[in-house]
C-alpha cells in the first residue's frame, strides 16, 4: 500500500533554539510547513524577535522548502502592535498560554479579562488565536475545566479564528461539534496512548507530556474523529524535543518528540483502520481550508514498508529520544 | 507538643532481601513490629522459605526489639499446608496478588475461583488474607474495579479476616463502612499526595507507586478517615525501597520509601488537624484489636521539633531516596 500526501502540515510544533533547533529542524522537513510555537526563553513576544527566530529556523532548515508559520506569545496589546505583527512576514497568529501551565509559559495570561480588547481587535483583523487550554486544577480535569473558557471565547468573539490546541478529551471534541467557529489540533500520541502508557506499568518519561494522556475513552474518541476526517480537526504534533538528560531524570520535563516519525505512524494508523483516504484532510487540507493557507509545493509518499526508529537522535551535542525509540513501525517514507 | 505512642505497628512493609534488607530493616526499628510482604524473587511461598526470611530480617535488625509479622505469598493450598503455615513461628497470614499487578507478583492469582477451597479453609482456621486489590484496567480505575472482588470475598467468606491493603480511593472507604468484616490499611503518601504530585507538574518518580495516587477527593476522604480514628483503618506504610538507579531511570519501579519518616510525618499531620489523640488507634490499637496482636514492648515519643530528612540513605552499597528527601518535616522522634 502507498499514499502520496500533498503539502503535509504540522499545525503545532516546538523547534526550540540554538543547538536543539539545529537538531530538530531538519527532522521536520517531510512537512511542507508547521506552526511554530513561541515558548522560548524568553518567549517570542515581539515581531522583531519573531523575525530573528524565523531566520534561525530558515538557516537550520538548510535550504529545505518549508513554511514556518510563526506565532507570537500572546500578551495584551493595542491596534498598532497588532498591525505591526500582522505585517511581519511569516506571522501566523498568537499562542495564548494560561500562566505557568507548561514549559516556559510563566509569562502567560492569568485572567481572560486582561485579554478582552486585544481579542476584539484580533477578531476584527482576522488574526488566529491558538490556545493551550488547561486550568490549574487536578491533572486529569485540566482540559475539561478549561472548556468553559473556550465556550466564553467562542461566544464573545464569534468571528475569532480560535483553535483548541492539542486536545486530549472526548469532552473537547463535543465542544468542537457544538461551535462551528472553533477548530482543534490533536497530536500523534493522543491518538495512541492513555495514562496507562505513562504511569500504568513502569513510569515512562518519554511519553509524559502536557496535557497528559487521558482515559481510553478519550483516546478512542480522538482517534475516531481523526480517522473520520473531521473537517475542523487538524494534525499538530506538539513534537517537543527535550535533551535526553532532562527527560530521563527526576523532575522530567513534559513533551513527546514525534516529528520524525509522525507521518509514517499516522499512515500506519489510518491504513490499519481503513481510513487512508482521510489522511490528506487530517494532515493538510483541513488546515489549508480553515486558515486559507497556500503552503510550499511538496509531496511525500509513504508505503507499508517497516522502518526502525532510531534509539536517539544526536547532533550538535544534543541528544533527543523519539517516540517508538528503537522500535519498528509499519510504514515509512519512500526514498 | 509531644505524643508517646505505644507499640506502633506498620501493617504493610517491604523489607526486600540481601543488602537492601540490611539497609532497610534498621530504618523500621521505631516500630514495634510490621507485617512483612512476601514478594521477593522468587516469592516467599513456603513455611521454610518464610522462616529463612524471618531469620535474615532478625539478623538485619541487629538486636532491636521488633516483631516481624510474616506473610506467605498466596497460592492455592490444602489443609495440611495451611496447618503447617499456621504452626510456623512468626506466621501472620497470606498476601494475595492478582497476577502481574505489581513488583514481583507474576505468580499471583488470575481467577479467584482457583482460591475458593483455600479461602474456605483459611476462614475456618482464622488465617488473615491481605489483598493487593487492583484490576488490570485503566490505572485510575483499577482499585474501584476490584471492589467487586472484595465484595465477593466479604460475602462468600463472612468470617475471613480480610484486609484491603493500601487503599487509595473514597470508594474503598465506602466498602469498608459497608462490610464490618473487612479492614484496610492506608499508606502515608496516600494521605498526602494525588496524581498531581506524581505527574501534574514535572514527573516525580519517587512518588510513583502502585496503586497510583488518585484524585484530591480520594486523598481527602482517606485523610479524614485516618484522622477520625476509623476503627478498621490501620497504618501500613507500603514503604518500598528500590535502588536509586531503578527509581531515577526510564521505566522507574513503583514504590515510595517512607519507613524512616512515617511516624514523625504522621504526628505532624494528626497534630496539624487537631487529631493527635487518634494517632495511637491508627498506628497500633486498631491493628492489635482486629488481629489480636501483642507486639513487643516499645514506646516512641515524638515532638514538634523539625527534622531534615536525609537526601538519600546509603549503606551496604545500596542507595535509597526517601519521601521528603532533603526537606524539613515539622515533627521528629525525641532522642
Amino acid at each position: 500500500m502507498k499514499i502520496t500526501l500533498n503539502a503535509p502540515l504540522d499545525m503545532h510544533l516546538h523547534l526550540r533554539d540554538g543547538d536543539m533547533l539545529k537538531l530538530a529542524a531538519p527532522l521536520s522537513t517531510d512537512f511542507a510547513g508547521a506552526v511554530i510555537m513561541p515558548n522560548l526563553v524568553p518567549p517570542v513576544t515581539t515581531p522583531s524577535a519573531m523575525q530573528g527566530y524565523a531566520s534561525r529556523i530558515a538557516a537550520a532548515m538548510d535550504g529545505a522548502a518549508f513554511s514556518p508559520y510563526m506565532t507570537l506569545f500572546f500578551t495584551p496589546m493595542g491596534e498598532k502592535e497588532l498591525i505591526s505583527a500582522r505585517e511581519t512576514p511569516g506571522f501566523f497568529g498568537f499562542k495564548l498560554y494560561p500562566a505557568g501551565i507548561t514549559t516556559n509559559s510563566e509569562g502567560g495570561i492569568s485572567d481572560m479579562a486582561q485579554a478582552d480588547s486585544t481579542l476584539k481587535l484580533m477578531e476584527e483583523m482576522g488574526i488566529p488565536l491558538l490556545v493551550h487550554g488547561e486550568s490549574h486544577g487536578f491533572v486529569m480535569d485540566r482540559e475539561q475545566e478549561f472548556l468553559a473558557v473556550y465556550r466564553h471565547l467562542a461566544t464573545r468573539y464569534p468571528r475569532l479564528k480560535l483553535s483548541m490546541e492539542h486536545i486530549t478529551t472526548a469532552a473537547a471534541l463535543q465542544l468542537l461539534d457544538e461551535f462551528p467557529n472553533i477548530c482543534a489540533t490533536v497530536t500523534l500520541q493522543h491518538l495512541i496512548i492513555t495514562l496507562d502508557d505513562v504511569a500504568g506499568g513502569a513510569l515512562r518519561p518519554h511519553l509524559f507530556c502536557k496535557p497528559i494522556a487521558k482515559r481510553p475513552e478519550d483516546r478512542d474518541a480522538l482517534l475516531q474523529a481523526a480517522l473520520s476526517g473531521h473537517p475542523r480537526l487538524m494534525f499538530g504534533s506538539d513534537s517537543a524535543p527535550h535533551p535526553r538528560c532532562r527527560k530521563e531524570a527526576c523532575g522530567c520535563a513534559a513533551g513527546v518528540f514525534t516529528a520524525p516519525i509522525a507521518l509514517p505512524k499516522l499512515a500506519e494508523i489510518f491504513a490499519a483502520n481503513g481510513a487512508l483516504e482521510n489522511l490528506q484532510a487530517f494532515v493538510s487540507d483541513n488546515a489549508c481550508r480553515w486558515y486559507n493557507l497556500t503552503p510550499v509545493q511538496k509531496t511525500v509518499t509513504l508505503h507499508d514498508e517497516p522502518m526502525t526508529v532510531p534509539a536517539c537522535y544526536r547532533s550538535y551535542g544534543e541528544q533527543v529520544v523519539p517516540m517508538y525509540a528503537g522500535e519498528t513501525i509499519g510504514w515509512s517514507i519512500t526514498d
